[in-house]
């Protein structure tokens, strides 16, 4: 029922009705009142809800699938019910226990200021990928802050603004070097002694590419450089320190580089930068590309993710780095202004030639990750490392000792010893020891080897412990009273992390002060509307937020053993099968941990199917040319062939031509990626022929969800009759875009796909289908941690269950109803692309297109108006996606009927600016001299001169007087940071050359 | 040890020392580091802290009292040590229990929302009151909501913006009608009917005055009438609804009300803002005065506070209200401008003919209930009302019926019931039972009545719950469909919360973006230094701000027994042990909860014991002519003779002036009132001296704690031979503000005074020193909780157990260090008052004086400096006090180099402004001119005559293009607000009509 009567129902309960509580989530997540949506609804011809999108879906589409959500009431949980329910999810997991369990994943301590001012702070997480660069200097500076210190502690010059996790920035890293070989050098040699869960997606990603990993003892120089002889070795990869815990002798890595080198290969090393505020670092040793985790500076372990990984290149190889790169660059003005640098290389722009897919990335971790250095400073980090260090010394000193039975594997250390026990001890007894006496987590590597690795979080009385379980004395060892130190030889030099802002942030109101500063730069929902079209910035509510920094889900390491995390379990089978009564479909993965990360591991999974069924000729892919570029980027990194289909000059998928095309390739159809609604925002009503079309010549259906906020309730992907789709849970589920990530990705796959759904190598998965069963047909694992993003898990599963069945699909009527509302008001000043009564579309979906094409000839173009509208306090629309010279304005339900007009009044105000610069006026340069930064206003001496006043500039509308948001530099020129690429923190004198 | 070499142990812990952690918090507390520490020293020529230091507090005051602090190390808990205390305390208290308590205590759902972005919010909470209204339009408009809503509900014109609680709130009321009376009229009339906590406040402040309290059933209007024929009846009270539930009937107030008119005094009514919502407001009945608590309005319990109290009078009373109001006025352009209004009648002014003492109110809380209001709106608080009625009418329907043995004493009820219990069940018994099967808990009236009151949290399984608890029968009695609607006859209009504000923010969407934006118009410390003399705004840090909101502090009702709070127990014990080893005393009250209040309690038990010593006769409090405003005042609210003495030229008290009026007064000398350091910042070497004088006459030593940040560990009020003293919490032991309050303001005192410590009548104090031993000598409570504003002295007991006794005397020894830093940069600029070379004070001690009387025959005042200084981001000192004229300024021990530079830059600036202006430059009348608003930078049309530039109003130095806070609206014109009284949101009338 989404009748407006049952929105009124839905929105305000009877507050005599015992049975049901007062206060719904749904009237505080929903932005129009019953009485606006009435008015809404009239203006644009309308009486109810449900006859108003009986309309904007088709007949075939709208399916009504009712919705069954696990345990919880169908008038959704209060806001206060929610807490509680969590509360209790929370306490079942082991969440005291010292995990000493290491393997990428440590115990560290988020200082509490930055806990409550960034990580638990709207103004941080709701804000979107800083594309908007005037309005976001707040994070570029924190971004750019976190590239300075993973250029400072690798070496080498280039650094990314983060990646997903460890695993796959070494695929990534894996891929670089391939695809610098042109695809020729098809071996990689990985050192054995790295983590398990990196090489399963090694193997993982190298599998499309049939690219043969060897793994070799690296340090065993004489097997690897016969290997590099041969020619077709793409690179060389190892990790340092090892997953054992031990380090590679400078020699060797530096031996392994020059022989790397001489057959133009590329040396790679997986390090963690906690251990290089003391090792040389590997550039020094020849590391072409230097990857990790930043997860050990303050970020929780949260079962696995969301953490920020880091990527660091060599000069030569900037232009091939993946992911996104914070430059500097200037403003119109000349000042000091920082932008992503070589947007150009974006994947949208590269499609199918696209080496990488990734899109979203883990900004909001790397944030954290970066001011922990801001906070603790060079000295600082380098003093919890000494101490890492002495710690794990003093233990390894008494382990080799007389005192203790049981042996060290490893001769050379930082935080991690693997312990050989002695022959009659074994491993699970000495783990469960360790439990039961020490509340302590140890690693089991083998059947008489375990593995534990100290953190920042280590005290005396653990090691007192340690002492005690692995000699069986307690309290005789001494400990000695000054940890052993970290040998002068070896310690690199403070060369590290020297420009002022690392320096001067040490006491907390000094770091308060510098994030509250970042923060005001940065225009985030905490602001006004954020109408970003595809990418659907709806409300991320505190309730759904709060369980993040709770430490009932934030200390959990993701190889606890299964008991101890009942509570996780639990939440995430309940997440999975609410996903899966949304999107009617059998199966799921919540493995893959952004968008474009389900997109390849859906493909993957319907190939692996393929492949199962003997069909691994099936390598074309289908996808309409109005795609998103992660579509086609995700097919190539899946090795499939992508043949580009048509759309019509309506709007709709041009069916003949995919008929055409899948007929041509009928032996080799893989697949079809299809957005729905499209990516133009369009509920077409071809999309099952299309489906059929493209099942009946044996391919299989992917849908992309990234739209499918205008799906829940009222139709799915499993009505729809597709095979495989991703959600974006960073859309549509209410997980914050965190300014371009965290997100969380799950695919939800038909019976026939669930049995190859991605699985995991160190710990057992609480939902693999084949569990039990022996051999299992999963691809392996895509992300390094089981769950992937695990700890945003909640928000969503918190989402779902406060909105409850009943309210959900008015989630989406609403945000379609918002959307149509802001188009029929503003169609009479601008042209909307494809919706018009004559045409196929009466209406747009969730999302609307504003074609500004037409004034390209006059000079203005979709770029003036996106900077113009920040000083009306807007985030623009989605620029040049899917159509260049377009705005795509996506409104959201969380968004209610004051903001719309708000919105809609400033582009007809801006509207009217156009006019004037088409006429020629002068008063028309204001759109051109967007957007007016503070400085801009108060100390330009131009304005007599400008044909506008200051006035008209900052204040062109009354509400702006009131509240409004102030970028706080000029227009950024693009071009000039292009070609003067600094990625780094600028030292005094490079500002001062410029 | 105070050296600089200790201070280098203290601030950074050598990494290798396994006994002790890492990162330690003094590190973070205190601005300067080590090498800072030593530039500033040098700047002054010293060589070590030490020396320093001995150099600015005479020997015979500087004791180098050794701290001890009750478990905890001596390097003091890390932060997140700190954490783990603080939860291990959380989760002995029992907060999962059910609370229907009631008796002016109920449960209530605090808005996530608001929760997170209000009171987790430094740049909330860290604010204070708003003194300089340009930059604090934020928290005015919140606290104008405030006032609109108390105005609005209790139908009265004029509402104040707090006031500590609903028992000196009450008692505030008695003593204006009181005053009213020119304290003629001696009988106060109180409704037997009254909250016991309430009337225990009224004994306790009745007292001093002989203001005779007749408790009477007032619905009984014969009892009353005849009793108003005396004539010296100053006021009469009553609680409605009452504390056993029932309401007067309207009739009965009306005749109450009539009758106290016919005899010009005051008709008071207590009440609560939620039953108002469905009653008619006690204005209709011809209440003058309408008081009460907003507790329930989304403010946690807390075990007792902080909560607002509202305060609420007709016109005619209008400028005898006590506490601050926020008025509208203008600002220099004319724009609408919110402010503190009337703020001449504040304490400072009115000194010893003030009647009421109250400073630092509740303006947090106060700002929690008000966006409550605006969250909820006016039909979705009656809604939490309606609710509240119908479960209770629910209840009572089936208690009175023949199901239920027991019965009902209240006839009427909004949402409290008190039960007769049938003759053989005792109460302790159903209470034990409440507890044991239904984990709930309910009020002990006497041995065979119990009452229960419901509340926003009331769900349907608790109703279910007492229905088997009272009948005894489970799940057999059925719950009506719909519960009993409240009765339409006595529903009064929808008439409340009309304006604009109360009706568009009820999405969370829409609410985040308010509270931003509040927050964005106010200057905090999360921007930068707040130098207020005499204030100490220091770092509030996070972790010591958590348990606020943690369930486990936060959702404990002040009356449950005391086997339920052993968390808060041991909390309090170790903070009252830690606060006497810190003044050097033997007993401890926390119950007073505001400096004011502290000074009030302090007083009165020194009364108390010279009455008991049989010499009541003693009535004169000595008090230096520099003393704060409430000194005086709170003498005069314990009927002191306040005799004033003067303080010599050079700053110093005139000790023969003491010794003159305490040997005139000798016979009646009660007490003297002393701040140490002075109100001056000085460290005279006096003290003792002129303490031995008062001794010697047989008076008491009351010492003002407001400066004791610049005593801790370095001397004590006990060393200094002091009887008594208060501590200001919220300044020297880290409370933040809140922007007008919460504070806590315990008073210590030597063994002869501890007998007399306050009381409590409702629940037994774990520290009552008399405990147990029948008869007490306490006074009477002067709170209406026993531990005052409970749920903040987690904050305190954090501050002082994370510093650790060898860092916290390096708190004073910073804040005096960094004030003497800055005294000495300005010095070659600025007149500083009394410190000086070659007069007695060659130091300030933690603050100081800028004299810039010279400048007022130039046309140039204290308050221009005070207004420019905003454009350089900063908040003024202190104005005008202890000195018209000048500006103190109190940098404290958070600040760090780089941000005293700032401000001593920013006032260097400002001083060649002055030397503009006295010039004649036209340039000078920036001053004048100042704060410049955004909007008078864009949009005035006089920049071409202003004879300086916008950038030169805007930036005057280049840090301020970096990062500024910027005014939001220009001088505010005081003059107009007070005229122009309005204390409630305008209407869109009255907008337009100025
Ligand atoms: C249609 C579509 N597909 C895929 C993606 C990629 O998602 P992600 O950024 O999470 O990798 C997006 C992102 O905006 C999108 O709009
Ligand atoms: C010296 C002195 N005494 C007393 C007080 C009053 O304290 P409170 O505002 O907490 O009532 C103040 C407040 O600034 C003060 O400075
Ligand atoms: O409380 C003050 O008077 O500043």
């Amino acid at each position: 029922d989404i009748s407006t009567k049952q929105y009124g129902k839905v929105y305000a309960s009877d507050p005599l009705d015992a049975s049901r509580p007062l206060d719904t989530f749904a009237r505080r997540h929903l932005g129009p009142s019953p009485d606006n949506v009435n008015q809404m609804l009239k203006k644009m011809g309308y009486n109810d809800l449900d006859s108003f999108i009986g309309s904007v879906i088709p007949p075939n589409v709208l399916k009504m699938r009712p919705l069954k959500f696990k345990s919880s009431p169908k008038g959704g949980f209060t806001e206060h019910e929610m807490i509680e329910n969590l509360t209790q999810l929370g306490e079942k997991n082991k969440y005291k226990v010292k995990n000493l369990i290491g393997k990428g994943y440590y115990g560290t301590l988020l200082p509490p200021v930055i806990q409550r001012n960034l990580l638990e702070s709207p103004e941080w997480y709701t804000s979107y990928t800083p594309y908007q660069p005037e309005i976001s200097q707040g994070r570029l500076e924190s971004l750019l802050n976190f590239q300075t210190v993973v250029s400072d502690l690798t070496g080498l010059p280039i650094a990314n603004a983060s990646l997903l996790d460890e695993g796959t920035a070494a695929a990534e890293a894996m891929l670089l070097a391939f695809h610098l070989s042109k695809k020729k050098k098809t071996k990689f040699i990985i050192d054995d002694n790295t983590h398990s869960q990196t090489k399963s997606v090694l193997r993982t990603r190298a599998n499309p590419f049939n690219i043969e990993l060897i793994e070799v003892d690296c340090t065993k120089t004489e097997k690897v450089l016969p290997l590099l002889e041969q020619k077709d070795v793409a690179g060389c990869f190892v990790q340092y320190p090892g997953t054992d815990g031990s380090l590679i002798s400078g020699e060797i890595l530096q031996k392994l580089a020059d022989s790397v080198h001489s057959h133009k290969s590329l040396f790679i090393v997986a390090s963690d930068l906690m251990a290089l505020t003391l090792l040389n670092p590997p550039a020094k040793y020849g590391a072409d590309i230097v990857l990790g985790s930043t997860q050990r500076f303050g970020v929780p372990m949260g079962y696995g993710g969301p953490h920020a990984a880091f990527f660091s290149v060599t000069d030569p190889l900037k232009r091939k780095i993946p992911g996104r790169i914070v430059g500097v660059s200037k403003d119109r003005l000349g000042n000091t202004a920082l932008r992503l640098a070589l947007q150009t290389r974006e994947q949208h722009i590269k499609r199918d030639k696209a080496t990488s897919n990734i899109c979203t990335a883990q900004a909001l971790l790397a944030n954290v990750a970066s001011n922990y250095c801001v906070y603790h400073g060079p000295e600082g980090i380098r003093n919890i490392a000494k101490r890492i260090y002495g710690f794990t010394t003093a233990l390894a000193n008494i382990i080799k000792s007389d005192l203790c039975p049981h042996s060290l594997v490893n001769e050379t250390w930082f935080d991690t010893l693997t312990i050989s026990l002695s022959s009659e001890t074994a491993s699970a007894e000495v783990l469960q020891r360790a439990l039961n006496d020490f509340n302590m987590n140890l690693f089991k590597v083998d059947e008489h080897t375990i593995s534990l690795s100290f953190d920042e979080t280590t005290r005396e009385a653990d090691l007192q412990a340690l002492l005690a379980l692995l000699t069986g004395k307690e309290n005789e060892i001494e400990i000695p009273n000054k940890l052993p130190e970290f040998p002068k030889l070896h310690l690199r030099p403070m060369d590290f992390l020297t420009t002022p802002v690392f320096n001067k942030h040490h006491s907390e109101t000094a770091m308060l002060r510098y994030l509250h500063n970042l923060q005001s730069r940065d225009l985030s929902l905490a602001n006004s509307m954020i109408p970003l079209g595809s990418c659907t910035m709806k409300l991320n509510s505190t309730v759904e937020m709060m369980p993040i920094t709770w430490p009932q889900f934030a200390n959990i390491h993701p190889f606890q053993p299964k008991d101890q995390v009942l509570g996780y379990q639990e939440m995430i089978k309940s997440l999975e099968e609410d996903l899966l009564s949304i999107t009617g479909f059998d199966g799921i993965s919540l493995q893959p941990n952004s968008g474009a990360s389900g997109e390849y591991t859906g493909l993957r999974v319907i190939r692996t199917y393929l492949e199962d069924k003997g069909e691994s000729q099936r390598d074309v892919c289908l996808i309409p040319v109005s795609a998103h570029g992660t579509n086609p980027a995700s097919a190539a990194m899946c090795d499939l062939r992508v043949v580009p289909v048509n759309c019509l000059s309506n709007g709709s998928l041009d069916l003949d031509d995919l008929k055409l095309k899948a007929e041509k390739y009928k032996d080799s159809l893989a697949a079809v990626m299809i957005t729905y609604p499209s990516t133009y925002g369009l509920f077409g009503n071809l999309v099952k022929d299309a489906f059929d079309v493209v099942h009946s010549f044996g391919g299989q259906v992917y849908l992309d969800g990234a739209n499918m906020n205008a799906q829940v309730g009222l139709t799915s992907p499993g009505d729809l009759g597709a095979d495989v789709c991703h959600l974006n849970l960073h859309k549509t589920f209410a997980i914050p875009h965190g300014g371009g990530g965290p997100a969380g990705a799950p695919i939800c796959v038909r019976k026939h796909l669930v049995p190859y759904l991605p699985s995991h190598d160190v710990v057992e998965m609480i939902t693999d289908p084949n569990q039990g069963n022996g051999k299992t047909k999963c691809i392996a694992p895509v992300s390094s941690a089981p769950y992937g993003n695990a700890l945003v898990l909640p928000i969503s599963y918190a989402y779902i269950k406060m909105m409850g069945t009943e309210a959900l699909p008015f989630a989406s009527v609403i945000a379609i109803l918002n959307a149509n509302y802001m188009m029929t008001r503003l169609r009479d000043h601008y042209k909307i692309l494809f919706v018009n009564e004559d045409k196929s579309y009466k209406h747009c979906g969730h999302e609307f297109i504003i074609d500004l094409r037409e004034y390209k000839e006059k000079g203005i173009e979709a770029i003036d108006i996106a900077k113009r509208l920040q000083d009306y306090g807007f985030h623009a629309p989605t620029l040049a996606f899917p159509v260049p010279g377009t705005l795509m304005v996506e409104p959201t339900e969380s968004e209610n009927l004051e903001e719309l007009d708000r919105f809609i009044d400033s582009m007809i105000s801006i509207k009217r600016e156009i006019d004037l610069l088409v006429q020629g006026e002068p008063e028309g340069q204001i759109l051109k001299m967007s957007p007016h930064s503070l400085q801009d206003l108060i100390t330009s001496k131009d304005w007599e001169t400008r044909g506008y006043t200051r006035e008209q500039a900052a204040y062109p509308l009354p509400f702006l007087k009131d509240s409004k948001f102030w970028p706080v530099v000029a227009r950024v020129d693009d071009k000039y940071g292009d070609t003067h690429l600094i990625c780094t923190c600028p030292t005094v004198e490079e500002m001062s050359q410029e």
